[in-house]
Formats: C-alpha cells, sequence, structure tokens
C-alpha cells in the first residue's frame, strides 16, 4: 500500500502525459484466435487509425447445439467506426472471411484489401445474403504497398492450404510488426508460386518489433511435406488403381485439387465434381485462373455409370464424416447419381478435424460395409497441412529476427508451446507475450507489453438468420431438452383454483409414450395432488403453483427414472 | 433355375437330415462387437447347449443424446433360458461386464465363470442396482478346466490393460474354438505375469477350427510398448519434477497404477486419489491383491496443500476431458480440494479415445490458462494400449495356426483390416470370416461359413433405470429440441371453435423471448388468424386443428429465422 501511494505522489510531469503516452504506442487488440481454432480477427490502433486483420468465424463447440458459427465480438469497436482505415484480409479460408458478411456494414462498410482469389471466395459468400450492402473490396498483390492513415502496408507470399495468402508487413512511427498470417514453408508448392522468403529477409532487415506467426503446429515436430511429395504418392495409387477413384478433400485445397486434376489427365480419368463447396470452389478457381484443366476434363456425375470403372474419378467434400456432405451420402447410399460398387477405391486426402475421428471411423465402416477400400493419411503421405510445424516456426523466426514474439492462431496450449520454441531461440520472458483474446498489447521500439486492458470477446452466435440472439439460457435449455426431453403440463382451472377437467400431459424425448402409460398417469395423479393440496395458490398465485408442479413433478420423475427431463407446467385459467 | 430344380429332386437320403446337419453343427451368433467398440456378447450353440462369452455395454454414439450406454439385444435367446449353460466373462472392462446386471436374471440366472479382479469389479458394479438378484459366480483361474453341458473349456492368461484377463479353448465334438479375448503380448508386464504362450501353442497343437481374435488394433503397425518401458518413461519425469504431479489415467488400468505406486515410492511422494471410480478400483485391487502398495502410501486429498509440492502425487481420472470428471474440475477450479498451482505436472498417462480430440484440447487449454504444463502420450512413450497391433496380431496366428480366422472387437472397417492379415499369412478368402452382428455362423471339422441368417441386434439403449423405453423416435425429438428447441402454443377454445383470451405462446431453447418479442408476438397473430380461418376443425376437430398450427406457425417462423424447432400445440376445450 505504502509504495502505491508513493507512486501516486510522484509529479506526473516526471512522466509523458497519460493521453499522450496510450497515443505513441501501437495497440493491438486481437478479437479472436488466441484461444480457439476460429474467429480471428485483429485490431491495429495508432494515433487514432484503426486497422483490421481478418475477420472470421469459429465453428461451434460441441457443448452449443443448433449453433451455426461464431463471429468476433465488436462491441469495442462501437462508435469507432469513422476511425477504422481499412480491413485486410490475409487469405480466403472461413477461419479469416466468414464474418465479413455479417460485420463489415456495421463497422460502416470501410474498404477491404485482399488478393484475387480471396475477393472471389468472398464475393461468392457474400452473394449468399441479402439485403446487405456490396462491399467496398480493393485488390491487391503480394507486391502491393498501401496506406491507410497511420499505417504503411507491404506484402509477401505465402504458402498455405489454399492459394493466394499473404503475410503483412506493417510499419507505423512506434513500431513494426511482420503478421505473417496461416503459412507454411513450401519449396516445390503445385499450382503457386514458393513462399517469398528473400522479402521476409528484408522486412527482418528493416527492424521487426513484433513477430504475430501462427501456432496451429506448434506441437508437431519437423516439416510439412511438400505438395509435390503429395502428388507423387497419389501418382503411385493413380497407377495401381483399375477401379474407380473417389477422391474426398478438403473444398478450399486447391493446390491438391490441381495435382489431382494432373494425374487425372495423366492416366485418362474423367473427373466429376460433388458437392455444392467443392463445385463452387474448383469454378472460382478455374474462373480466375487458380486452377488450370484441359478441356474435356470434367464429366457430370450422371454419366459416370455409363463409362468404364477405370476412367471415373470423382472429386467431392465430407472426408471428415459430415453428415449432409456428398461422401456420407454417396457411402450410405441416399446419393442420387453415384452408389459404393465393389472394388471402388476411396482416398481420403485430408487429416481429420479434431472432434470427427467417430464420424470419420462410421463413415470408414459405411464404405467397407458396401465393398469399397479406403486409403488414409496415416497409411500414405498423401495429405499435408497448411500450417508450419515446429522446424518452419523456428525459421520463421530466424529469418525475420523479431525484437519480440506473439504467438497466435490456435488453442491456448498452442500458444504456450510456440512461445516455449521462442525461447529455445533465446529470446527471454519478456520478449515473448502469450495474450488472451481482448487483451491490449501495447508495442513500441521500447519493447512489448501485454497490459490488463481486455476488451469484450463474449461469444457471439449465429443461428439460421439469427446473430446474437441465442443466448447461454437458451443453449442451457437445449442441452436440457437434448439430453433428456421434456414434459408439459397443462391444467385448466376455474377461478377459486378447482380443476376443470383432468391434466393434459404431453412429453417429447422423454420416454415412448406408448411404452410408458403407467409413467405418464403417475404424473397426472401427481398434478392433481399438487393441485388439490396448494388450492390458495390455485386460486391466487399460477406462477408459485407453477414452480410447485415442477418441482414435485421432477422429483417423482427423477425417482422413477433417474432422469431430470424439462418441465413446462402451462396454467389456463377458465 | 433348372439347377435349383435338381438339386430340390435329390434323393434326400445322400445327404444328412436337415436338423442332423444344423445341429451337428458349432453355430457361433455375435450379438455384439463386430461393427462398434463395445457391447461384446457371443453365443455358441451346439447340440442344444448354450455357452454366452461376456456380456458388455457400448457406449452412445453421438447421435443419441441422454442415453447413458447401449447393451445387447437378447432377443434371439427368448425361450432358450434354460438351454444356457453357463456365460464367461474374460475380463473386467465394462464393453465386456457392462450388461451382466441388466441381462443375467433375464436369462434364468445362469452360472457364470470369471477370474478373481474380474468377479470383484462385476460384484462391485451389481451393487448399484437394487431389487435384483444376486449374481451365481463361480471363480476360475487360467489353469481351470471346466465342462458346460457339450462345451468343454480350457483358458489361458493373457496380457491386456486390465489383469487377469483370459483367452478360451472351447472345445466340442463338432469343432474347436480359441477365442483370444481382448490380449497384447507383453513378455515384461508389470504386476502381473506374461501371456501364456506355451499353452496357445499346446491348444493350437489339438486343433484349432476357428481362431477368434481382438481387432481393436489391426490398423496400427509394430508392437505395442511393453509395460515396462512406460515405467522407465515415467521414471524420467518422476526424477526431474520439482512441483506437484498431477496423473491422470484410465481407472481399470491397474498394472499403469501399480508402476505410478512404485514410483511414488522410489521419489518419496505420497499418492492421493480422486475420482470415484479410480477410488473403487484402487480399494478393489488392493483388497484383492492386484495391487501392493506399503503402509503410509497414500493420503487424503484434503492434506495435500499442507505438504511440500515434491511430496505431492495426485492420480485421478479424466485423461479424456469427461466433464464430471475429477481432473476437469481441478482444471476449472470446481473441484472441492485441489486447485492448480504454476509449476503444477500433468501427465496424461492415456490414449484419447476417438471422439474426445477436443475436449481434450480444451482440457489442456485450462491447465495452460492456470500455469499448468500437460506431458502426453504424443510427446513420450507414457502410455501404451491394451490391444495386440499388426505384428502380435500375426505372431497369434503363428501361434495357434487355426484353419480358419474369425476378426472379432471392433468397427467393421477393422475387422476387414484383419481380415487381410490373415490373408497375407496366406489364409484363403472361404477362411477368413468378416461378419455382421448377429450372423449365424457354422463351424465344423469340414470349415467355417458365415450364413445368411440374422439375429435382432438392434440397439437397446438405457437411459438412467429404463432400459430399451427410448425409442428412435425419442432420439429423434431430442435432437430436434437440442439444434432448434421448441415452441409451445396453448389456445383455449369454447364448444363453437371461438378462441377465449389470448394464445399463450412458451419458447425454451429458441430464441432468447426477451429479445424477441416480436417474434413471439408474429406466432400469436398467426395463431388467431389460423384459429378464426378454420372455425370448423377448431369446433370439431382438434388434431387437425393442431396439425394446421404446426404447419403453419412452422412455416412462418422458418421464413422469419430460419430454424425449425419442435411445434407442440396444446388445445384446451373450456
Amino acid at each position: 500500500m505504502r509504495k502505491r501511494f508513493k507512486n501516486r505522489s510522484r509529479p506526473t510531469g516526471r512522466r509523458p502525459a497519460p493521453s499522450g503516452a496510450g497515443r505513441s504506442k501501437l495497440k493491438i487488440i486481437p478479437l479472436g484466435g488466441l484461444e480457439e481454432v476460429g474467429r480471428n480477427m485483429t485490431i491495429f490502433e495508432y494515433k487514432g487509425d484503426i486497422l483490421i486483420v481478418d475477420m472470421g468465424l469459429q465453428f461451434p463447440e460441441e457443448d452449443m447445439p443448433g449453433i451455426d458459427y461464431i463471429i468476433p465480438n465488436i462491441e469495442s469497436l462501437k462508435g469507432k467506426e469513422k476511425q477504422i482505415k481499412g480491413v485486410v484480409i490475409t487469405h480466403g479460408h472461413y477461419d479469416h472471411i466468414g464474418a465479413i458478411s455479417h460485420l463489415m456494414s456495421r463497422l460502416g462498410n470501410p474498404p477491404l484489401y485482399c488478393t484475387g482469389l480471396t475477393e472471389a471466395i468472398i464475393q461468392k459468400k457474400h452473394e449468399e445474403y441479402k439485403n446487405i450492402p456490396s462491399l467496398d473490396i480493393r485488390r491487391i498483390t503480394s507486391d502491393s504497398k498501401i496506406k491507410l492513415g497511420q499505417f504503411r502496408l507491404e506484402f509477401f507470399r505465402v504458402n498455405h492450404n489454399i492459394p493466394d495468402g499473404v503475410g503483412i508487413f506493417i510499419r507505423t512511427d512506434s513500431a513494426n510488426v511482420l503478421h505473417a498470417g496461416d503459412f507454411k514453408f513450401d519449396f516445390s508448392p503445385i499450382g503457386e508460386k514458393p513462399i517469398e522468403v528473400g522479402k521476409i529477409v528484408r522486412f527482418g532487415e528493416q527492424g521487426v518489433d513484433l513477430l504475430m506467426s501462427d501456432s496451429t503446429n506448434a506441437g508437431s515436430p519437423g516439416y510439412q511435406i511438400s505438395e509435390k511429395g503429395i502428388e507423387s504418392e497419389l501418382d503411385k495409387i493413380f497407377s495401381k488403381t483399375r477401379g474407380r477413384l473417389i477422391i474426398a478433400t478438403f473444398a478450399s485445397l486447391v493446390s491438391r485439387i490441381q495435382e489431382i486434376i494432373n494425374l487425372a489427365q495423366k492416366y485418362n480419368r474423367k473427373v466429376a465434381i460433388e458437392g455444392r463447396s467443392m463445385r463452387n470452389i474448383v469454378e472460382i478457381a478455374l474462373r480466375n485462373h487458380y486452377l488450370i484443366a484441359k478441356r474435356g476434363t470434367f464429366v457430370d456425375a450422371s454419366r459416370i455409370n455409363r463409362m468404364k470403372d477405370n476412367k471415373v474419378l470423382v472429386l467431392c467434400t465430407g472426408a471428415q464424416g459430415e453428415k449432409r456432405a456428398a461422401l456420407v451420402r454417396i457411402a450410405n447410399g441416399e446419393h442420387r447419381r453415384i452408389s459404393i460398387k465393389k472394388g471402388d477405391t476411396f482416398i481420403f486426402s485430408s487429416s481429420i478435424v479434431p472432434g470427427n475421428e467417430r464420424a470419420v471411423q462410421n463413415l470408414k465402416d459405411l464404405i467397407y460395409k458396401a465393398g469399397g477400400n479406403v486409403i488414409h493419411y496415416q497409411m500414405m503421405d498423401i495429405h499435408t497441412g497448411g500450417h508450419a510445424k515446429i522446424e518452419e516456426l523456428k525459421m520463421m523466426m530466424r529469418l525475420v529476427k523479431p525484437k519480440n514474439v506473439m504467438p497466435i492462431h490456435g488453442n491456448h496450449f498452442l500458444l504456450v508451446t510456440h512461445g516455449r520454441l521462442a525461447k529455445q531461440l533465446g529470446y527471454s520472458d519478456k520478449h515473448v507475450v502469450v495474450a488472451r483474446n481482448g487483451q491490449v498489447i501495447e508495442v513500441s521500439k521500447q519493447g512489448v507489453k501485454a497490459t490488463r486492458r481486455k476488451m469484450n470477446t463474449d461469444y457471439v452466435m449465429v443461428d439460421g438468420l439469427g446473430v446474437g440472439d441465442v443466448s447461454h439460457i437458451v443453449l442451457r435449455d437445449r442441452k436440457a431438452m437434448a439430453s433428456e426431453g421434456m414434459v408439459v403440463i397443462v391444467v385448466s382451472l376455474d377461478r377459486e383454483g378447482n380443476l376443470i377437467g383432468s391434466p393434459d400431459i404431453i412429453s417429447r424425448g422423454f420416454v415412448y409414450v406408448d411404452a410408458s402409460k403407467e409413467l405418464i398417469e403417475g404424473i397426472r395423479q401427481k398434478v392433481k395432488q399438487v393441485i388439490a393440496k396448494n388450492k390458495h395458490l390455485a386460486a391466487t398465485d399460477h406462477n408459485s403453483l407453477r414452480a410447485r408442479l415442477r418441482d414435485d413433478v421432477g422429483q417423482q420423475l427423477y425417482t422413477k427414472t433417474e432422469r431430470r427431463p424439462l418441465i413446462l407446467p402451462v396454467v389456463v385459467e377458465v
């Protein structure tokens, strides 16, 4: 306590005025992406000007039934719309672009900067939303140089598992930041050029105060395999396979799709595309020349049943076992045009997103039961990820030589793990910032500081057309109904609180009523008892009567079934 | 067609009478365990006598909200209770014992044969159920020889990740079967003896017509690591750690628990046990001498806060991220006696069960955020599985030299994979049986045949105290309510079908009502319209009125929100 008073009594003249101090430092506020995979969005603020990098969505956690996705919370930007000089998008993945259509008009529609493929994907997505203003997109290349208020930006091409991704070199009078986007090093990529290592070194030589670097694979040793290596493994499968080939991969893996097209041409197979997102991306990429295919490469899926097996290749989505995707519908016999036949070879050219393991096992079961065979990335090198592994993360630090390192993108334990890598390279604790979502980070030539200030980053959940109207209370009710179902009790009372007729008991998701007449009759008797015993409440205080019904019926049901359904008493006064 | 007629016209005397033919072959009917992990239960039937091996439960799939577990369907045993000569349990895991308390009394309580630890675990579990007869358990050892009607049984000790497991050599006049249970080869196990390789060879020399062998790890190359190797890796961690150690593993991993106790004694740490299942198993295993610990090894968790950090070891369950387990409660600060402090080292000495990956990531995040550190099996060899890997499966086939091989235990794609291993060893297609649940398999000296007969193996779901009363309809409703919530509409009508008062609209899990008054008011207006327009139904046919309300309100809500809540109209006639 004494110390604090002492500090306070210091003449203020001896340090810069608070407003000046705050304004002279570059502030960085990550609104998401530091405690999860997804909803990446970072605010840079300097001398009143704001730059935003990325605006992504996050897919829901398992305990959020019915939620489509989560978008960043922009409460802290309220009233600052005019300060936003621009939004830069590093690449076209949904965890970096998925919130654009929801948020841009609420931020005053600032100009949005991105490369060609990223623009095409954003526009296609934006068309799905009606009644919102069109976007002010300004296309850049990795060679662009732009000035947005206080921010001078340059870019460098990165490799990732979608083409046309960039990292950003952000300069201000206070500090320089290198934001590496989502990246990996691929020195023999397919259908795109390698990461611009030389530029990264030059930016580093200009002095980087803070490197913000992708942590998604900070727990994985070694280097990613080059796409060229994947292609040669796939080639082995193509050369040996006599039956039909069904290849599933992520729709956004344009490089992989290029390899598959190349191999289809080499081995005289026609490519049928299945799945809406796969068709969309192939169409966009072909139109914008990010995919190259000869005339006659593609075929409509309706024709493949008339073709020889060794001429057929189906390219589709769904290797995560997603229920509505093309692959699952093919496997469970619900697909209109394609059904499995004995001798079909399925290639899952993708990793399994954590949480989907069981769905993928069930998918493999369906395929094997129908006589198909599955080749998976655990058996051959037929997939490589898009995020730098441990040795590549170290390479990035060695190339950039930043004064400070801030791990971004990934679960918190991955940021910590990435931070430890920096320490292995000699960075001391104070030069490594492992921050939380919403935390205000200050950077200057003097160093980096994670302050105690924290912006609101509560989940904003999107469900159907509703944004933010599903609260934790709604989710709690959904979860309760999901695990134990619900019981509605309808009673009609006269003004004196006498029961009229017999109570109606309606249950859903609780027990199968035909099998449980006795249980339902027990509830009915209990309801009659409660009303008879609480006649004063029945006449005057329906709220309390409802609470009593809920408690007593709930107790009885728990004793008899060990289940706790949601109980909803409805009192009708007649 | 001609051929079939020709066959039919053959004098029947040239082949054995059909009844005799059926009776002279050993029939095997797997009621579960061939298309999933869990609900293992196999029927052996010969000359009217029945032997059952194992009686396990299956944990629910992701699309079965609220279901506790699934048990085997015993419909095909109805009326055959008196033919059941005995039930043999191979080991004490829930996927082999979990349905015993539900099914034994319905099967006429036949004698149940198992080893000592298995018996203790079954009895402990059985005590939790009230009002059911006690079990007729007859203890065996791996050296027992028993005769159950037509079946002559001998046993052999296996290694697995719970001690006291056995495989069974089943002899009949028609055929000999070797059922290997859940097994692996561990030539330096901890706290138990190695698998009885010599006996397996001797049984093989007597002629095995069919080997039934565990497929759980048929997709994993190589051999399992020996428990001795795990102990030495754990020793490295113990020797380096100065802070507290919190070790999470599966409760049934008695060998692992023995290693941890050994190391605690070596490094002078006291062991606090947390989690009900962990406490139960340690108590059972200590009492039955399957675990050996010196006096003073254990300490109550309430005392650890007063002990030096380097004296503390907490042993608990929950490394799968299960919400109610001790470890998650410690990590999220909800545990009564233990909270994380900086410098705590967490060891997850277990693999991740498919489907739990995301929960485990979230758990690691909680621990890192609280300042703890996690050592995981992906970083060091601190876990080994209980199921034979590829080379061990081949070893079993080489030791037994069976005429035919039937892969059991595991997802269907794993049975297929295991079958391919047999083919690599020279077995032709007709000597490898990949069967489905419920399929009737016939074995004799002449060979093995998977018939087209199939017993009912539909899921029997247990939810709370109810067995089989949750149907697919109930699950469908639960899923609907989980993803979109529900809306109850209550209308009071007079006998002429006129609305009395205003309709009551109650929603749960749909939208947060305070935020959506307009939406609710819209429903109310729609309800009034529907009733006014359908006065004839309102007066005479409430079922049709309800259907109309459900359709029209549903349509309106979908247009406005793109959600489809479960809609429940209630009509009260006054």
